[in-house]
């Protein structure tokens, strides 16, 4: 196979899942543990068999294609869900280059113990909580969360598991010699730059919270302002609040995002009497996040007591942010470097599967610029030229070692 | 009939309606022109035959009992639909004392032309657009909207009447000498002054306008505070300064409200794109109203300008305040004086069925007080009591005129 055998081969992967859960606007939709992510996980399952590598599904619903059985051996994937009508890059165009790669090692009947993996439910847009797939393989533990993380249809992840015949206690994966994961950015770094690739060194952490304000729902033309207990005005005080103090974070590259926000009765003629809303805090220093999430605590506290209405703050999620393996990466630079294909090292914002991936093994994170930065959204565009690249800096990886 | 007699049968009739489209919390939900809204007319069907009164549906829905036919009538009456998660009392009793007018009507052989009426959707929760039923038989013409005012189950206002064989131009209602309201007052003013009755002179308007704003939606982790372009953050500053504007008014009664938000994706790790929201203004001056829709429109253009997004604003509808007839209104006076009734002139902060029928006859709105002053919500309370001295007066009306 030649370069151009490899993007023909990679677009026809793409092309081959494009369609599950897409929309007229070119948008996809695939929940993780849905119907949509699990026709995913079955049209993987097709392209494997008819390239006639071996399938096997894990305790979790995690999808692998090999070879053969192996007592150790190389894996390289990403995910396969996506959010609500995110783009179609966002982890599958790392699952289409495994698959590619595991296509490059049979023909050239290459000697590498290699396994492509398509995780499950990534994305935290279902359950609120990102890598479920992931993190239960590498023996994070959530039993007690089972019965609380409910999906968008109403269903608790147990109800899913329980029906499905999962274990929410799976097996830890073993033999896994390193993990090579291939994601767009998600950002616009790469393409500003004129970049190929990015080879990252660290993972951003996320802290979730859930907070809710309980006003009064009144009827809108009787109440006088001055009389009011408005939930919504109060989250908006809030939500602004949180942009003004990211913002006002100059020194750190920290954010802060209210991504979802439910509101009660939600009536033209009702003052709003309650309001949930998700704060997303994230950043590469594990302690400014802690000092973010006691400063948001604060000012969720001061505006609804000042406004007299009582509030609530869960913590849905607490990710640590996680430094990649140094020696792996510089072994990446290296090949990227006598490949010729422009790279550098960079942090990533967003989570990934290697962040957990990384508990157990040798892991290594791959970016690819995505057109000006847009991710999680239709316009989602990358080119496949670069994932290719990217695919053959982890072969040589893999053949070296 | 006795005042012991009336209150047990106001009760009756109150607790016939109660369990329809009703929740555990004590709340109902009977959205205007939905199957709860219907088993709401059902059941004022079934408790008018089993009296032995007459009823009649005219070509929109709205449902009426009475004696006989007549030339020439009076109309008591209101609405039976609901907010999402509404009180029992408002509307129902309106029309509750109706029904007990017939009965004593009946009983006593008075000769008093009277029918009862159940309008149908006065509330603006199922279609953002308030007195439908009233509106459309006093010859207000909706023909233009019936395409765009869209019901929270997706079905436009066309295909439901298409469905129920309504017409979208009924013959305009005639032959009505006067139509009196009764409703509970959903503010605080009676009870606080410790008052049974309140005698409307004057009905608030409303403005009511859909606003939408377009930004970006991205990655929450991979877009720096900086390059965002977050829809919901600028919803968030526009609803602070619509509450600002609404109170630095001191001068007016004006009340501005965000009761609905949709956010899009709506989802915890990626920044909002897209969020529509309602603003609902409302005041006894129509001038100020206008003024103050023109300082909406001008807030929502300069944050959305200077944060760079996009957006829209749609007028939904502009009903100017309505002044009630001001003898009927002493009139109403007069007879509450005379059966020692504590009562005083005032003006309605929300809208009702009786704005509209005041454009074809002579309108009286009487309210009673409400616990706290608290509607819209399941904690929505009132005296039955209140409302059988209100029935006195309106009876004493009748017989008068």
């Amino acid at each position: 196979m030649t370069f151009e055998k490899y993007l023909e081969y990679l677009k026809y992967i793409m092309d081959r899942f494009h369609p599950i859960g897409s929309n007229e606007e070119g948008g996809v939709t695939r929940l993780g543990y849905s119907k949509e992510e699990d026709l995913m996980h079955w049209e993987f399952m097709r392209i494997a068999k008819e390239e006639g590598f071996q399938v096997e599904t894990d305790q979790v619903g995690n999808s692998y294609a090999s070879l053969g059985k192996y007592d150790e051996y190389h894996l390289v994937g990403s995910h396969l869900d996506s959010v609500i009508n995110g783009g179609r890059y966002d982890g599958v165009i790392g699952v289409a280059v495994g698959l590619l790669l595991l296509k490059i090692v049979k023909e050239k009947a290459l000697d590498i113990p290699l396994k492509v993996v398509a995780f499950r439910c990534e994305e935290s847009s279902n359950f609120m909580k990102s890598t479920i797939g992931s993190g239960l393989i590498v023996g994070e533990n959530y039993e007690k969360e089972f019965d609380t993380l409910v999906s968008r249809s109403g269903e608790t992840l147990r109800e899913i598991f329980d029906k499905r015949g999962y274990s929410e206690r799976p097996k830890k994966i073993r033999g896994v010699k390193s993990f090579l994961e291939l994601h767009i950015e998600q950002g616009r770094i790469l393409e500003e730059e004129g970049l190929t690739l990015g080879i990252v060194n660290v993972i951003a952490g996320n802290i979730r919270l859930k907070v809710n304000i309980e006003g009064l729902a009144e009827h809108s033309g009787a109440t006088p302002m001055d009389l009011r207990k408005d939930a919504l005005c109060c989250a908006a005080e809030i939500i602004l609040g949180l942009e003004s103090l990211a913002k006002s974070d100059k020194e750190s590259s920290a954010v802060i995002t209210v991504g979802s926000i439910y509101n009660l009765p939600n009536s033209v003629n009702v003052i709003p009497g309650k309001v949930e809303f998700s704060v997303d805090i994230r950043d590469k220093s594990n302690e400014n996040m802690q000092e973010l999430k006691r400063k948001v605590k604060k000012l969720v506290k001061s505006i609804s007591t000042f406004r007299g209405l009582d509030f609530s703050i869960e913590t849905i999620s607490n990710a640590e942010a996680v430094v990649l393996d140094s020696d792996l990466n510089k072994e990446l630079v290296k090949i990227a470097e006598n490949l010729n294909i422009k790279n550098k090292v960079m942090p990533s914002g967003a989570g990934h599967d290697a962040m957990k991936m990384a508990k157990i093994t040798r892991t290594g994170l791959i970016f690819i610029p995505c057109k000006e930065g847009i991710s999680h959204n239709p316009r989602e565009s990358a080119r496949l030229e670069d994932a290719v690249y990217g695919g053959m800096v982890i072969l040589d990886y893999l053949r070296s070692s």
